[in-house]
């Protein structure tokens, strides 16, 4: 939910009777501090900071320059001038991490990799619950191990990116229906279902599965509060069932989106842009551009499988349908 | 469920409660007649015949020379002397159209394609109920249109081929977390869900989700009455949630499976091999003659995303768990 995300979504998420979460993987360590606070000060309940374990990049000059002459003839599209090469391509993982520590917020979720025991410990010493992402049995049984209270698992239906650090991408791209039993028969943590679910039916359908929980992230895009351009909230509501396929093409990590001229015109080079963070810093000033534009031909439009079925309400009244759907699917269900 | 199905194994299920399916896609029209006669000498319960709606094959002469060349390696493994030009690449699909009108079981389903309006009345008339396949929403509003009575709705997580007919493969690639209740949405007959589902917990989740009925074909895989090839039932009950890919590599057209020696070593050629029923026909001498010597590791090892969860019980004793299953997840869905 990077970019997708602010301390005022998170809360409202919360006080409405869910668990918000914020999403802090691409702010320096000062904004992380500044929005933790932030949050704190419009909800008494708990809330979840997200970030990515990332090792520090390791930018091949040649690679970059053929990547950049890739993506010149996007940047002349947006009236861009040439690509300079980016002075840094993400937050310092380690300083991130120091930060998040020190604001202790309730819970702290992890992607794209895993933590040392150590750094768990910290974590659960100062108070936090911490939450692994896993795509795979194995992943799970990983972060269990490394005394993770929750998982996360985020299922190939997913927005965004995939969390994969263990193995294939192709492999580890397993549907929530078969990944919820398998995942919850080999950990005796409990599993959030995330992927694919925009209704109270698919949060009954993973518990029904063995999750203890679900975790929304398209279904919030359309809320007034996320501050996506509004090219990109266009694109939710014209989006169907098959709009949409991962790419690495954005950010050099596999993640799912509406498909789109970008990801047309780059489809040939799936296997031949930079890892993340990398590429993801080479086409930020084409997705901003694109944004402030309004152009969603060449913004990165994350979004999960459910995409079809998104609506259009506030953050607090999607938290209460969602509880409402939850009844009436269960009561539902005992008539039949 | 190609060369994993019999009259036996299909007469069983229905026996059991369930509607039992007969794969009829490789058989000639005459073993068609015969498959269909020996069911009903087995049961009196309704059962399905599934075909695969294919064009008549246009093979390449040079680019059958050039997969063959690639073929070669697995063949000098196997003892195989060196390839010849098929035969044929497949049965006649009118011919066998018409032996499956001629036959009249209570049920016939479709993939691969879409019949015509009028095809889709004579089996009606005939006394057939008819089951299209579909990966995605437009699939399913399309087979509705030429009148179908059920969808069958693949999710992304089945094993076997893909049966999309429309648009983009990975596109229709669609969990059926998302593709149930999209689907559900679109059209007025029922949808039976298709694809990771493995116990009673899975049938239950999908019907939460909206669909009216659920297609298990990887649980059945593992039952003494399949007659696949002892080294495929051993992977099956070593694999994993992610053991799993698509390939097109064996048949020419994308389908899941375990991955082994033959999907790696193939890998580099997944969008070179001629499509399906070329490849399939280039390739199947090796899987036959590895089946014959339990070398799993140049079989098509078809098996969907749930395949950790495999049980080892008769077709019967499966069928009676799944439906004790089903009861007692809904009275644990009762004490939440």
């Amino acid at each position: 939910m990077n970019g997708a995300s602010t301390p005022e979504l998170a809360a409202a998420v919360s006080n409405a009777g869910g668990l918000g979460s914020f999403a802090a993987a691409l702010l320096p360590p000062s904004a992380i501090l500044e929005g933790v606070q932030k949050i704190r000060s419009l909800t008494s309940k708990p809330f979840n900071v997200n970030l990515f374990i990332l090792d520090t990049p390791n930018p091949d000059h040649s690679e970059i320059i053929r990547t950049q002459s890739l993506l010149a003839p996007f940047r002349t599209s947006l009236n861009l001038g040439p690509a300079s090469m980016p002075e840094k391509f993400c937050e310092n993982f380690q300083l991130q991490l120091e930060a998040l520590l020190k604001a202790a917020p309730p819970v702290v979720s992890f992607t794209f990799g895993i933590l040392g025991k150590d750094v768990v410990s910290q974590f659960k010493r100062a108070g936090c619950r911490v939450i692994g992402t896993a795509t795979t049995v194995a992943e799970a049984v990983a972060w269990e191990e490394v005394g993770a209270d929750f998982i996360c698992a985020q299922g190939s239906e997913a927005g965004g990116h995939r969390g994969t650090f263990i193995g294939d991408f192709e492999q580890s791209c397993i549907g929530l229906m078969a990944l919820i039993p398998q995942m919850t028969a080999a950990v005796s943590i409990p599993v959030i279902a995330a992927g694919g679910m925009m209704d109270g039916r698919g949060i009954v359908s993973s518990l029904v599965l063995g999750a203890q929980a679900a975790q929304l992230g398209t279904a919030f895009l359309s809320c007034p509060e996320c501050p996506i351009p509004l090219a990109w909230k266009k694109s939710l509501l014209l989006a169907k069932d098959d709009s949409t396929r991962l790419t690495r093409t954005f950010t050099g990590r596999c993640a799912r989106g509406i498909v789109n001229e970008f990801m047309e015109q780059m489809r040939p080079y799936e296997n031949e842009v930079p890892p993340y963070p990398i590429q993801n810093a080479l086409t930020g000033p084409i997705r901003q551009a694109a944004g402030k534009l309004d152009r969603s031909e060449f913004i990165s439009l994350w979004a999960g499988q459910g995409v079809g079925m998104s609506r259009q309400m506030t953050a607090s009244e999607l938290v209460q349908t969602l509880a409402a759907e939850i009844k009436s699917t269960m009561s539902n269900m005992l008539q039949r």
